[in-house]
């Protein structure tokens, strides 16, 4: 199992990182003590309730929920008020209506606090009245104590790289009790939903996330502070945006400018109809503007855009996978490698789409690769094999030859890997099953794919994995857990090659 | 559980209806007796032993392996020549080297055998000259002994509709042991890999296929030939057209023509670039086309066209179900709930981009819903509810007000579905868990879901639902049992409720 913490020289962040550790972000991320507004015993009925029992779950410094009345909350001691406090909390986490935020936060002012997270909506982006009233009070009060806080109307954060280098703790003050394997993907949302319910999908699809942080209203931390932190983090390879405005537009060019030359950024614009922006004026009162100018942006920035969100998952998962292996293609020429002819054509298909070139293999490779492929089968580019017996030959031996060659730039390569259900019906139909076949599982790692692997990464020429089966089926498994990428179907591993060739070919002109 | 077989009127196949029982294809999809060339005993090292491993598995019929050496393959007794059967099969399913099926066909047809499976590849694909004098070969036989066959280059057929009224009897002569939920979808394909490799996706995304059909070179029978036979089987809804070429072009427009007016057809075709024709010819030998063409004729025809597997079959699912329950959309006005901003943004935006729209509702309405939704949630459309306890309000009252309004054609519902690691998580926290909550899964189609299904059926406004968790999730799987429609993410639910309506308005020129 690929352990970023274990393997990671950079990790965790060293003492004398001054310049992150002073970063007022730092203390968000990375509190020794949180004090909790609005949460209960009542895990269900109340937002907060279950976020202090997420903050809870992951985090290893002292909690102090404060209650008006109860003496305990889950386990905690309860205070009346953050002024009875003992000592002065890191961080001050405040989910209560609206209009009491402002008092609550004067008194975290006073105590001596300074740094927040307000989930509270109810502000600027309510239909109420007194929204941008008490959006102003906040501004005032936090000016005068100093205050940094990132939202009202958020998720807050998620730190998997706090405090420990297991997975054991972390930071998380999202509600849904799902959290993602750890990488160096850093995802920067104005919405909660794309920074906490993505969570699900990630680590099914082996995206491995180590900060999400849901930004809300902007009100005092915006995303281009964000940005200024995860720009300098050594836990952060990629970025993830989902954007509905833009505030500080220059700033945000400049510094995303600055990032992509390093470190990819996949964004998703999501205003710029008419009935997107109503919708995101009742989210997060953003007034958002025409969606070719975001685009115009992006483009102009070098953050790779896309309205998906399975899109978005997909291509930060290619960017940190190429980012830690330093594995990104050196041209856009795709080498296929299938034993099924459909998905040959269709990948071939979905490559011409998206820029890349399939070119036919030179007389010689194609020679060299008739040696180990049947008499019927074709090896142009596709090379469709359409059986096979010999595993070493499919899996090792064409896949090196076609790397050797320097014809192509990447390599897809498809195929049916989990042979589990052929196994269970040989054997439920009572014939005898060969051990080497039942042992296929546990020879598939170090027999087919740890060599080619290990010779992919040597020539720098990255291979993608794809398949008819599911991410739940155990070889499917073995792949993700060995941080190596694999697609179930045929269309998302071409989109995401030419996502890599395109972000590649951008950042050779800064090197 | 949803069963097709159960509940429909026009199943089995009635004994009078005899323009189905009189097609040619008939007896190969529904034959009593097939004979095997081409298997052995070894089940993992030919693919014939294989398929027929998995014709053994549903068949219910008989079943003669012909082998010269051996006297019983895989339990049945094995005959040295088809000449040697005590009977005449219905069908004969061949898997041999390209060069000895000549023989083998002439051998089938003095026997009296009248329809074939000729799964051996080697023909007009191949890249040795031979390959399209055998074509003609068997060309010649078939016409001398009036045989009808699919073939060759396929991977052959699958009817779950065979034999009997469960899922326990099916004809599958594919060779991965897997096999999908029943359903009155129908796939016709040039590639065996679309023909059977989608099955673990289509089980997985609740696409219940009743027949899928490898055509492969397509020397006898052809596409047009077998949506003939859709067009007027009972058990065809939906088709699903994967297309490397296209032989008779004016049958197909006419026939296809004809179909869409009753039945959706989605198609994919794969060919059009450079790369993608070297690809198909080598697969099934076909030249294809200028995409531009086939573009033009699946738009002349009605056919809902698509590039990605993937959106495939969520196109086939949608129809499915729309053909099942009648239920297609009066307009393009999309009414969208959720209880998070951020995937009622992207949702609106997606719509956007596919044509539909999000209007903003009356202030009557709106007045109405802001009964049920809190102080700071927006009731505009989206209706983004933000955080809710009262259930029975947010899945049925607040649905069924907009339903009620005749502000809305279909409806887009998201939510987090599944509180199982809810419920594990406080219960693993020692915090006593409602009972309430704990029977949520027991409650939750009867208590919210039924009334709300029932009531949309009864409107004819289709709902379509969402949410970040996964297909594997206990809820997830009671929507799909249920055969309602639920999504992963946010990206497919409004593209494909944009194909329905799209084909909606497109099927009522017809009527």
């Amino acid at each position: 199992m690929a352990n970023f913490k274990e393997n990671s020289s950079t990790l965790p962040i060293k003492a004398n990182d001054n310049q992150l550790r002073n970063h007022f972000l730092y203390k968000i991320l990375n509190p020794e003590s949180i004090c909790i507004f609005g949460a209960n015993n009542d895990l269900l009925s109340t937002m907060g309730s279950m976020q202090m029992r997420n903050i809870k779950t992951g985090f290893k410094g002292k909690i102090y929920p404060i209650h008006l009345k109860l003496e305990e909350v889950q386990g905690y001691k309860a205070y009346k008020s953050v002024l009875d406090l003992p000592g002065i909390p890191d961080l001050a986490f405040i989910i209560l209506p609206p209009h009491i935020v402002p008092q609550i936060l004067e008194e975290c002012g006073r105590k001596g606090i300074k740094r927040a997270i307000i989930t509270s909506g109810g502000f600027r982006e309510s239909r109420h009245s007194d929204g941008n009233t008490l959006s102003e009070k906040i501004d005032e009060i936090a000016k005068r104590y100093n205050i940094r806080f990132i939202g009202p109307n958020c998720l807050g954060v998620y730190n998997g790289w706090y405090g420990s280098d297991t997975n054991e703790h972390y930071l998380m003050t999202f509600w849904p009790y799902f959290v993602p394997d750890l990488g160096k993907i850093s995802i920067i949302s104005q919405s909660g939903t794309i920074a906490a319910q993505t969570f699900w999908q990630a680590k099914n699809l082996g995206v491995k996330i180590g900060k999400s942080i849901s930004i809300g209203n902007e009100r005092n931390i915006d995303i281009v502070d964000i940005l200024e932190f995860c720009k300098n983090d050594p836990q952060t390879d990629v970025i993830g945006l989902y954007i509905e405005e833009i505030k500080r537009g220059k700033e945000f060019i400049r510094l995303a400018r600055e990032i992509t030359s390093i470190k990819p950024i996949v964004g998703i614009y999501a205003g710029g109809t008419e009935a997107a922006t109503r919708s995101i004026m009742s989210h997060t009162g953003a007034i958002a503007g025409d969606s070719k100018i975001y685009e115009g942006v992006f483009k102009e920035t070098g953050i790779i855009s896309t309205n998906s969100v399975i899109d978005f998952l997909y291509y930060l998962r290619t960017f940190s996978y190429a980012q830690s292996y330093n594995l990104f293609p050196k041209g856009k020429r795709v080498g296929i490698i299938t034993s099924s002819g459909g998905s040959a054509t269709l990948m071939t298909k979905t490559c011409d789409l998206y820029g890349l070139e399939v070119p036919e293999f030179s007389k010689e490779l194609q020679k060299e690769l008739s040696n180990y492929i049947p008499h019927t089968a074709s090896g142009s580019n596709p090379i469709d094999i359409t059986f096979f017996e010999n595993f070493y030959e499919f899996f090792v031996t064409i896949p090196k030859l076609i790397m050797n060659s320097g014809e192509v730039d990447c390599i897809l390569f498809d195929g049916v890997w989990d042979f589990g259900e052929v196994i269970n019906m040989i054997e439920k139909s009572g014939s005898p099953v060969d051990e080497k076949i039942k042992d296929f599982p546990k020879i598939f790692y170090p027999g087919f794919l740890k060599p080619i692997i290990r010779f992919m990464r040597k020539k720098f020429i990255p291979m993608f994995f794809c398949g008819p089966q599911l991410y739940s089926y155990p070889l499917y498994k073995e792949f993700l857990n060995r941080d190596i990428p694999i697609f179930e179907l045929w269309d998302e591993a071409p989109k995401c090659m030419s996502m890599l060739v395109n972000y590649s070919e951008y950042r050779t002109k800064f090197s």
